[in-house]
């Protein structure tokens, strides 16, 4: 077996820098209706996976280091940006273990809040290129239109898996899939590359999510930092329920017309093949995300393999 | 007297050129969660003062209409942005004469249009030049710095009328100042000059959102198209408060403390020289625009001088 103490290492140095770099953003004092709320979200512990496979591509390309950090903190900035807002619209009141910003204030700080850090990551962008800047931005829209589907999906009980991967491939797979494209995109000579990157994370990205779907089930709630089965709960289309849905209609219809405990969830899953079916798919997908790094000499690719397992192999 | 016609005709018809680009943005059909609020926004009976502005200013230095039209385009989307969230923020009903996005929809699908239109207007700004792009988010931070005292500002009486126009300066000044100076901006030889534009469009601002003042208790419900007076029963700072508030401190503190109808506050600030006071200062602020107007050469001046006049008399 590899020996993984190196990668970690690595992975930790970059998430120090990356640390040092959003407390270095600079930001003003007041008004603090506005500003103590973006440095709560800033200050928060997030894992910071999204900038550092920014610098995990970027350091195969050889990427100019400063360029690298612009574009991780731009992306890390917009991440947070839609999860104060999704969290509104979701009515999740913790995040990273603490509470969201809109219960620990309220719904026009957590709505401004998010603006700011939308605005923060545009301005950090200032010198980037302007592919850069249009990639960014389509990034975006993408993540938009993946959370209106998201709220759109709630309670429908006629959404399927390939609406469901749509779905998650933009509010999700689309940042990931930039984080790693954009490492290659700030050597201009690195754009044939780019598309392959943006596979890469996509699909890194759709196993992640189906991950945190199984995660929000088999999970704890001490190390998920929130609740477990809030999305069930919420009526939001989960990797589990549409693929229990689909195998047996009648008897899922059955099932939720209870009042269940996570328990009865973790049973129901286990017992009727839901949960091994839903292991093959996140594997379907890493190996997809694996195909994408076929673009990179053989001897760049370990860090980058290693990100996908350490990523699988996550526990929360 | 100036025969205003041509001046009105030249703005009917830059109004229908701007009302053509706005809904010639390409804008997909589903997620309609996500699309159909936005598509409601644009389809508003907004009065497009910004994107006139833009225009008006670039006439003056033959800007490329193409790229005025993309600057002015932009403006429009950032400030329908502002308008969506700070109507959720500070549960304002009604907007342009009709339910406001929140209240059409709900909270969710509103912050998720205001994202978007401030995305669409990132999108749009592809190919304008990187100093407009940074022009572009410092304002955008000014404006969240705005929203931020304003919503800091509700419910206290220590509020000067300095602060207050710090505040409406960042909130509405900076927009307007954007709007004049971006006329500029386009023609990359014309820079000395947007300083100065930047100037007009702030203390036009300052006017502007003065007077809205002064419409809030003295225009009718029908023409402002929402109830009168609602800044004041939600606590907001307007600029009649204030000066009401610093001129008889106690008197003032009697009067609030009964259930008033907006006739008595009209008679309350008439018969204290409220009123009067509220016009002199929106007159000095008229003026203080027309000095950022001595940069453009006389003959070319008298657009932007009836634009300004335009301003000063509206009833809405």
């Amino acid at each position: 077996m590899q020996d993984t103490k190196p990668f970690l290492k690595h992975i930790q140095f970059l998430r120090e820098e990356i640390e040092k770099a959003i407390h270095q953003i600079p930001l003003e004092k007041s008004p603090t209706y506005f500003y103590d709320p973006i440095k709560y979200v800033l200050n928060g512990k997030g894992k910071r996976l999204r900038p550092i496979l920014v610098h995990l591509t970027g350091q195969v390309y050889s990427s100019d280091p400063e360029g690298l950090m612009k574009a991780a903190i731009v992306i890390e900035l917009l991440h947070n940006f839609s999860l104060v807002h999704d969290d509104i619209m979701d009515e999740d009141d913790v995040r990273h273990g603490q509470p969201s910003v809109h219960k620990k204030w309220d719904n026009a700080s957590a709505i401004l809040a998010g603006d700011g850090l939308f605005v923060l990551s545009h301005l950090i962008m200032t010198g980037l290129s302007p592919y850069i800047h249009q990639r960014f931005n389509e990034v975006s829209l993408a993540i938009c239109e993946g959370q209106g589907m998201d709220k759109e999906f709630e309670h429908d009980a006629s959404i399927t898996m390939g609406n469901y991967l749509v779905m998650i491939g933009k509010k999700t797979g689309s940042l990931l899939g930039l984080s790693a494209e954009v490492g290659a995109l700030i050597r201009e000579d690195s754009k044939d590359s780019a598309h392959h990157l943006f596979e890469y994370g996509l699909n890194l990205g759709l196993a992640f999510q189906i991950q945190d779907d199984l995660l929000e089930i088999y999970s704890s709630e001490a190390s998920m930092g929130k609740s477990l089965g809030s999305d069930i709960h919420s009526g939001k289309q989960t990797a589990l329920t549409i693929l229990a849905r689909e195998k047996n209609p009648d008897q899922w219809k059955n099932f939720i017309q209870n009042n269940n405990a996570i328990s009865d969830y973790q049973s129901y899953f286990e017992s009727h093949g839901i949960k091994a079916e839903t292991e093959k798919v996140i594997q379907h997908y890493i190996e997809k995300a694996q195909d994408g790094l076929n673009e990179i000499p053989e001897e760049k690719r370990d860090n980058l393999n290693q990100f996908t397992t350490m990523i699988l192999n996550r526990t929360y």
